[in-house]
């Protein structure tokens, strides 16, 4: 009982080395290369037994959370997606990457990532060229987040091209493809591996593609989100909500990427488990029923003005402040943005290394009414790990005006009311000839249209005699004579709108790696004793059984305790292997397993066991139910290990030596 | 207090009609085709709330009888998978089904499934001609199993014709695609949509393929099963488990198989989530450690002699005695048919209509040592849900020897011993020109000859100085002057094995379908009433909470029973709707909600609460607090609704009317 029990441990003895945590997930099987054997292919991952019980743990955690406590209605619908489907949501189109080849080697390169490489490796050569001290590590963290390392050579340059590489950089995500190969034109950008001329960029759409059925016809492609399958089951879903909103529908599932060229371990992969949450909402009315529960919670926040202004300083403010001063747009979107910091924090995220920041005009979407970001800072930099957007009414209405199927609220009026509505008419007979294969688009294109949009293109049709109307990516004038749009009255039963959606959006394997890094340090004795300090909520294992020695005098006690954990909800396991006990439990603090507990031959003469806890690995003793019941209070959360300390006494044998 | 305690449900008033059930399925979005405003695509199905939860409880369920239970180790493997990984398995070659198409319209059918709907048809109209009163119920099950309906015509058939058409029928399965071609033209089969001719049969992979990263030179094809993500990630399961055998790796994930022509609703899809475990064994000792556990429980049992005589009765055994009778292969094999029983009947399988079928040998890949299905019996007849394979050392053996990777346990000898192996030895400089583009596939063959089979070759070489070496689906002479096979004395430190692996294998899909089917009946009084008896355990919702109207008076009360409830893990809902008590609870007997908790005037003035229950429909009251406390004791299965019923006082109110 001689170690003070208010010891402090040192968990910054070390600075952080992600080698030497890369090499521990591998080496415990966090997770490996897929296909190891086969050579591997870039970008997918396995998870082994402590990855997928961790990633198992946050999507339990995750589904108590949102689904179970918010009673959001699941859904599980299908990752092989019609390409229709994929067409009308955009992704056909738009979801695209620039990539240039080496002309020699014919190696590809995402082209932003490539030019961001080569001057970020010119500037930090510039730096070290004028002498200036061992460049800052956050910066190097920061270039170290999208790209392939570039090796940086001492060369000095002009004050002015310095800011220009600067000026790019700080843009490098908003470039049009015409502009990235300018930009390489410009800045003789070559293929940092071979110092080869590179192509022209080509658009890469980053959906892996298939076809369904035998015949070939029916195209289809892997989801990028699973996202549209929501929308697609909207009726169904708000008549299972008996016609009501707000509702929210969640999905747990995989998603495709087809990168370009993956890095950065499991932050950029091709294959990942995605949680999502479609809310939807009375566009009148974003108020949030449970939103005064949060209300008092602070966040970092980084709003879209403080970046406009090129700075990056953080709001701490509560969820309450920020909406009500407008800087986040609803109370809705707030409450949300509130949870998913509950969230992040209860599984273990490092709550001063996680900050919101807002999009800016220009990186949202054109219908996006807001879009926050909940960041997490690794080693790679700030990684993006859930995205949060008012998506407006813009993904029921695209997928209503294809397939014709109204997806739509309707609530009866207590009494019936006269509205006036913009209303399009076309003379179809007239029309179809006129613009013969594009009139369908056309078509959708004017039913599409905002009221907004409507009141615009019905000045136009006074003032010019003709809309302008883009559709199929041209602009066509559609004169007076076969489009009228007009005011009309109409008596109303029922009002009738089309839902917002609020959609927060997590990436599970970023929060997981970044749970991983928030979690790792050595201790201060030794760098190369690794531990990952995991909540008990996410721990793979929450308690290792150790006993002495593989003898057979300890099994029946070691089933007993097994036993009475598993049917108290403790998910242990027995580590009977013939290394020490000490090594036993230095592997077990690289798996996170918060507690431990031996049986040795007190145990089997005096009915008794210690309890080691994994950051301080002080230990205490009892008889053996009271420690199981301290496990299964501690494991459960409803009892600290200060308070543990309180009701056993402190044990300091030799074991861990 | 009316009731009679001891009220018998009366569950078969009603012959079981799929239709109805279908329709309830979808109407309460159970599931729904995908895109379903697009027009859906075969095969492919959403689960929409209800079905996601019963799948998602199933899975607990499946998770916490398997894995947690068993110390399993659990994996996530990539679904996109490397085409060598699915090359080296076979599954690029072999899995496969022969397609024909319409001559004229180009419509595909399966071809085995199109003979067998025409030839059934036929033999019907034949029983039809021959004045056979209505065709028994069980045939038309089995014949609606695998294939589109063809409609009868009542024509009479020589006996002979009838024999040669029942005889095809039964060795359907078992086809090449040239004989099925043959089978087509002799019994002058056609497509019975348009009577034209169909094509020669041609094969069709079953896999989904697309191609991994931008080049399109790495293809990838979508998993058929998760089963080789634990084989090439061996070696490191082995390592994580401190290089002991016997353990077993787990797998909950998506498959896909790109079926020619999908039917049968859930039991034949193109995406489905299995859960596979991988149950790795020393081959010289395939005891299990807790076969005692369940050797006293009895199977229905169809062994392959039995079914070789052309019958179908089953066995009823203890496990105990199909194993030590040398029905079942060992007790490793045995243990897990036991856990699989005990995990379907757990979920709610209706025991008398589950049986364990062996394969007969012409059923079984060649290198399985024995297999059986768990087949559940429904209304498209019995359908495998569950296989269970002995695979030997057959995966692991093809991926080291592709790889060259070892995949072995390795066992320290408390003594060093002698033994004599027979080792294979290739003269490289004279093997390689002999052989040219084929050196490498015949020396991967023989590298990978059995022990049984070295003997063979190296007989025949003394015998014909040549050895028959098959690769490459050709077979090749290997001449003694490049091939030397001889045993030789090695001393051995360390006992080294393939294990082998025992694979227990749960299309989920099929088991939720049967399940539904089983559970599903309407009630004596009113065909239109459906309900589903889920056991609570994997039922959506356990409890629904039913206040008497929308009225604020009931708001709180409704609150707190919902906290309660939740707090104490029982997944609630309320409906707060306008629709009569009566209309809400039925609509809950639809979802299979097993009890419900009513709150009224009573409730706020009295404090009281009723409980009902979904099968019988009868109603305690109690305190709110003890009914809370009763719903969680139900919930849990700590408490029987007969037990219930002794706890509190029945209740005769008028709400159900």
């Amino acid at each position: 009982m001689s170690q003070p029990k208010d010891q402090v441990v040192n968990k910054t003895a070390h600075p952080f080395e992600r080698p030497s945590l890369e090499s521990l997930l591998i080496r415990r099987f966090f997770f490996a290369p897929a296909f190891e054997i086969y050579g591997g292919v870039k970008g997918l991952y396995d998870y082994g037994p402590p990855g997928s019980s961790l990633q198992a743990n946050i999507l339990d955690t995750w589904r108590k959370h949102f689904i179970i406590e918010e009673e959001m209605l699941e859904l599980d619908t299908t990752i092989m997606t019609l390409s229709d489907v994929l067409k009308t949501s955009g992704h056909v189109d738009k979801f695209t990457d620039w990539m240039v080849r080496d002309v020699k080697t014919n190696e590809v390169y995402r082209a932003d990532h490539l030019i961001e490489g080569v001057l970020e490796a010119r500037l930090k050569g510039d730096k070290e060229a004028r002498g200036v001290q061992a460049v800052q590590e956050e910066e190097d963290a920061t270039a170290k987040k999208k790209k392939k390392k570039v090796k940086s050579v001492a060369v000095q340059l002009d004050d002015a091209v310095v800011a220009e590489y600067e000026a790019v950089l700080a843009k490098i995500d908003n470039y049009t493809g015409a502009q990235l190969g300018e930009l390489i034109r410009e800045h003789k950008i070559l293929a940092p591996d071979t110092g080869n001329e590179v192509t022209e960029p080509v658009e890469f759409n980053l959906m892996f593609d298939s076809s369904i059925g035998p015949t070939g016809q029916i195209k289809g492609y892997l989801r990028p989100e699973t996202a549209q399958g929501h929308f697609v089951n909207f009726n169904r879903l708000l008549d299972f909500n008996n016609g009501r909103v707000p509702f929210a529908s969640a999905q747990i599932g995989k998603s495709f990427r087809n990168e370009i060229s993956p890095r950065s371990g499991l932050l950029r992969v091709r294959e990942f488990t995605m949680a999502e949450i479609e809310h939807f909402v009375d566009p009148l009315d974003k108020s949030h029923e449970r939103f005064s529960l949060v209300k008092d919670i602070k966040l970092r926040l980084l709003p879209k003005d403080v970046q406009s202004a090129g700075r990056t300083d953080i709001s701490e403010l509560t969820i309450g402040e920020a909406v009500s001063s407008g800087m986040v747009d609803n109370e809705t979107l707030g409450y949300f943005l509130a949870r998913i910091f509950l969230f992040l924090t209860k599984i273990g995220i490092n709550p001063a290394r996680l900050r919101f920041r807002q999009h800016m005009s220009n990186e949202m979407a054109h219908y996006a009414a807001d879009c926050w970001d909940a960041e997490i800072e690794t080693s790679y930099g700030w990684i993006e790990c859930v995205g949060c957007a008012d998506r407006s009414a813009y993904d029921l209405t695209v997928h209503s005006v294809k397939t014709q199927n109204k997806l739509v609220v309707r609530q009866p009026l207590k009494e019936p009311r006269v509205v006036e509505k913009i209303v399009a008419q076309l003379d179809k007979k007239a029309f179809g000839p006129m613009f013969k294969r594009d009139a369908k688009a056309i078509e959708e294109a004017i039913l599409a249209l905002s009221d907004e949009c409507l009141k615009k293109a019905m000045a136009e049709l006074q003032e010019k005699q003709a809309a302008t109307i883009e559709a199929n990516g041209q602009t066509f004038e559609v004169p007076v004579s076969v489009l009228q749009i007009q005011p009309q009255q109409i008596k109303e039963m029922v009002r009738e709108f089309v839902p917002n959606v609020i959609e927060p959006s997590f990436g599970i394997g970023r929060i997981l790696y970044s749970l991983l890094e928030h979690s790792y340090w050595a201790r201060a004795d030794d760098v190369n004793r690794g531990v990952l300090s995991l909540p008990p909520v996410v721990a793979p294992i929450k308690c290792l059984i150790v006993p002495l020695s593989n003898n057979t005098e300890f099994k029946p006690l070691v089933a007993r305790v097994s036993h009475q954990l598993r049917s108290l909800g403790v998910a242990s396991r027995v580590d009977d292997s013939n290394a020490s006990i000490g090594k036993r439990y230095a592997r077990n603090d690289e798996l996170g397993t918060p507690y431990g507990v031996t049986l040795d031959f007190a145990s089997v003469k005096n009915n008794t066991m210690t309890i080691r806890e994994r950051d301080t690995t002080l230990q205490l003793i009892g008889s053996i139910d009271d420690v199981i019941q301290l496990v299964a209070q501690l494991c459960r959360g409803d009892l600290s290990w200060a308070e543990a300390q309180q009701k056993l006494p402190a044990y300091s044998g030799e074991q861990e030596a």
